[in-house]
Formats: C-alpha cells, sequence, structure tokens
C-alpha cells in the first residue's frame, strides 16, 4: 500500500507541466479549490511562523491588471483561478508573539522552553533587520508552493508557477501594502487547453540523479 | 477516486510534525529513500534551471561535524538520512546553457522561441548580480523541500527541516564551496521515537483559514 501511495507522488509530478495554455471555461470547483488551499495552509514552516498568506484571485478585472504587469502571460486571465503567495514583509515581534499566543491557546498551556524559544527567536529577527525577515519569510512561501504543486496534481488541476512579474505593481494592485505583505509568486490554477499548448506534448527536463544528488555514506 | 487521493494529500499533511526524536535504530530502506529523492529531483522550477543539488548524508562521522555547527540537535544523527538542500551559489551562464542545452538534448530540436528566452534568462542574470542569483537559486530549493516533505509522509517516513545551523560550516564540512554550492536548508529523514518526542502529541498549529486566506472574487 505504501508503495501504491508512493508511485502516485512521482506519477502525479511526472504527469504535471507549466501549462502554457489554459482551458478559460472550464472552472476549478469550490471544493477542489479549498483542497489545495487546506494543504498550503498545512504547510510546515520555520518556527512555524507561517510567514505569508494566500490571496485567492478570481475577479477578471483585477486578473487583466496583473497580466498587464506580467508579461502578458495569458495564463493568468485564462485559468481558473490565480494564487497569490505574499509574504510578510518583516518578521515583527507582533507577528511572532501572534504565531506564539495561538500556540498557547491552541495547546492549551504554556510551556517554559517555547517561552525561551520566543525570546531567542524575537532577538533574532530584530537582528536580522526588515529585508532579511522579508527574504526567510518569501523562502517559506516556496515551501507552500511545492505543496500546492503536488496537492493541485493530485486534483488533476493543471497549476502554472509564475515568476515574471513586476512585485510592486502586484503589491499595489492587491493592496498588500497595507496588510504588511510583498507578492513573491504566483501560482495559476485551471485546466489545460492541450489542443493550444505547445508544451503539453514536450519531455520533462530534469538533469539525471548522477547530476543532481551526491551522496555521503 | 480523485477526492480519496486528494483526502490523502491532507491527511498525510495532517500524520507529519516536526519530529524532534528519531529511533536511531531505524533506518529508511533505500528504495524507500529513491522515491522521495526522485520526488525533488522532479520539483519544478523557474526557467526549468533546477537551480539546487540534493546531498544525502548517511555518514556517521559528517553527521556529528554538522550537527556540531547547528545548535547540537540531536536528529542531525539520530535520524536515518540527513537530506541537505544546496543552492547555486550564482546563476552563471554556464549554468544557465547547461540546462538550456540540456532541454534541447531531451527534446531533439533546437526551438527559436527558447533559445531567445535563454539570451532573454542570461541578461537577467547577468544583470542581477551573484547575491541575487543565490537568493533565487535558495528559493526554488524550498519548492523541492515542500515536495520532499509530502514525499516523506506519503512513505510514512518522518521528517524534520531544519534550517539552525551554520550554513558557512556546513558548506566547509560538505566541500560545497568547490562545487559552487551554498547549504540552505536540512531536512532529517527516518523513523520517530514517540516515547521521547515531547511534541508528537501536541496539537498542530496553523493559523485559521480567515486569517490565511484572502479571496478576490
Amino acid at each position: 500500500m505504501k508503495k501504491d501511495r508512493m508511485t502516485t507522488v512521482t506519477e502525479r509530478l511526472t504527469w504535471r507541466y507549466a501549462t502554457k495554455k489554459f482551458d478559460p471555461t472550464r472552472r476549478v470547483p469550490d471544493e477542489t479549490l479549498e483542497r489545495i488551499v487546506e494543504a498550503v495552509r498545512l504547510a510546515p514552516t520555520s518556527s512555524g511562523l507561517q510567514p505569508f498568506e494566500l490571496l485567492v484571485v478570481s475577479n477578471a478585472e483585477t486578473r487583466e491588471r496583473i497580466r498587464a504587469v506580467a508579461w502578458n502571460q495569458a495564463q493568468i486571465t485564462d485559468c481558473s483561478h490565480l494564487l497569490v503567495f505574499a509574504a510578510w514583509d518583516d518578521i515583527t515581534a507582533d507577528r511572532v508573539n501572534m504565531m506564539f499566543d495561538l500556540t498557547n491557546d491552541v495547546r492549551g498551556f504554556r510551556n517554559e522552553g517555547w517561552e525561551n524559544y520566543r525570546r531567542q527567536l524575537l532577538d533574532i529577527v530584530a537582528d536580522r533587520g526588515t529585508e532579511a525577515n522579508y527574504q526567510a519569510a518569501a523562502r517559506q512561501a516556496y515551501i507552500g508552493l511545492g505543496i500546492a504543486l503536488v496537492a493541485a496534481a493530485f486534483e488533476e488541476v493543471d497549476a502554472t508557477p509564475m515568476e515574471g512579474f513586476d512585485p510592486a505593481a502586484v503589491d499595489e494592485i492587491l493592496d498588500l501594502k497595507s496588510k504588511q505583505l510583498r507578492s513573491v509568486v504566483l501560482l495559476a490554477l485551471g485546466y489545460r487547453a492541450a489542443d493550444g499548448d505547445w508544451l503539453v506534448n514536450l519531455k520533462k527536463v530534469r538533469r539525471s540523479r548522477a547530476d543532481f544528488v551526491t551522496e555521503i555514506t
């Protein structure tokens, strides 16, 4: 049973590809979308901070505006839903405390080791500064992206990650500054229009295991 | 069938946790490890560059040395295999050309659009500079980390991501500089020793959907 399950993970990763042409008439059902979103919400993150948020954009006009600052990529308007991964613009004391307090609330007790760790982490993020904190938060968003890609593939939902956009412009369109967030990466979700997609039938390219993995035994 | 599969992805993410105590007597079987490694190798990356590599460390002495520069975290030596995600220290023209040439080799033809994109990308990475290229590469490594976490959970292998280490020291221990790589994040793989693990029975903490997701409809 375990083997069957895992064959499925690699099989699903082999099935997926960066869809270039979505079918604009097909919408991802709400319950399907929710399972993908839930997988992202469950993503583990450094110190459990979840230092990013997810925007789910279906509004047509908003997507037109994003497309205009994203190399005019048609997937942004043709897909069913556009996910925007937006990282905390800083890891502030308030945000650290919010997550540590939430942990105490959920678990129903305070723990000395945990409180010591809170103080250590508060020192680290204060020393590190805004930009380095944002960069650290942005990396965590990519854990969510990796998980979203697998979750979408399990749903037979096509997914195209996109970094080709003007982050400052997207932040403005989505009013992210007021939420103290910065856009990091986009993920278009929907269904391939295979007839118009130049990539769909081309071989997936990855370096060989020998060129990718080193074993230290 | 689709619904069953997806239930499994979120169920697997719910099952997993950042294992604090591994059973040092249990080894992940080679074929199991290979399926996790293969999932990482299949991770999609920006422009298909795969700008990171994976080191699989089982050697006991090497792991002792890493533990010494990683807050003495016991998982590093108690786990079965330690994965080290190491990003390219720069995205050089040679590396871009290597991946674009590989693509042409695998697909068996040259494509004008693809060659134009190669030139655009070469300009972008030359303009961006070494440090920004490394940071971009490091983010891609986290896509691999996210996928590894799901793949391990499907194998019922416990996995603990770790950022608490001195990257320069780990680079030296693993001689990454000579490979033009920089260590980014660790992932300990193995099997929980639940009796000695303070975290195993505590509730998973995540912000509510309302505090994590914004819909723009």
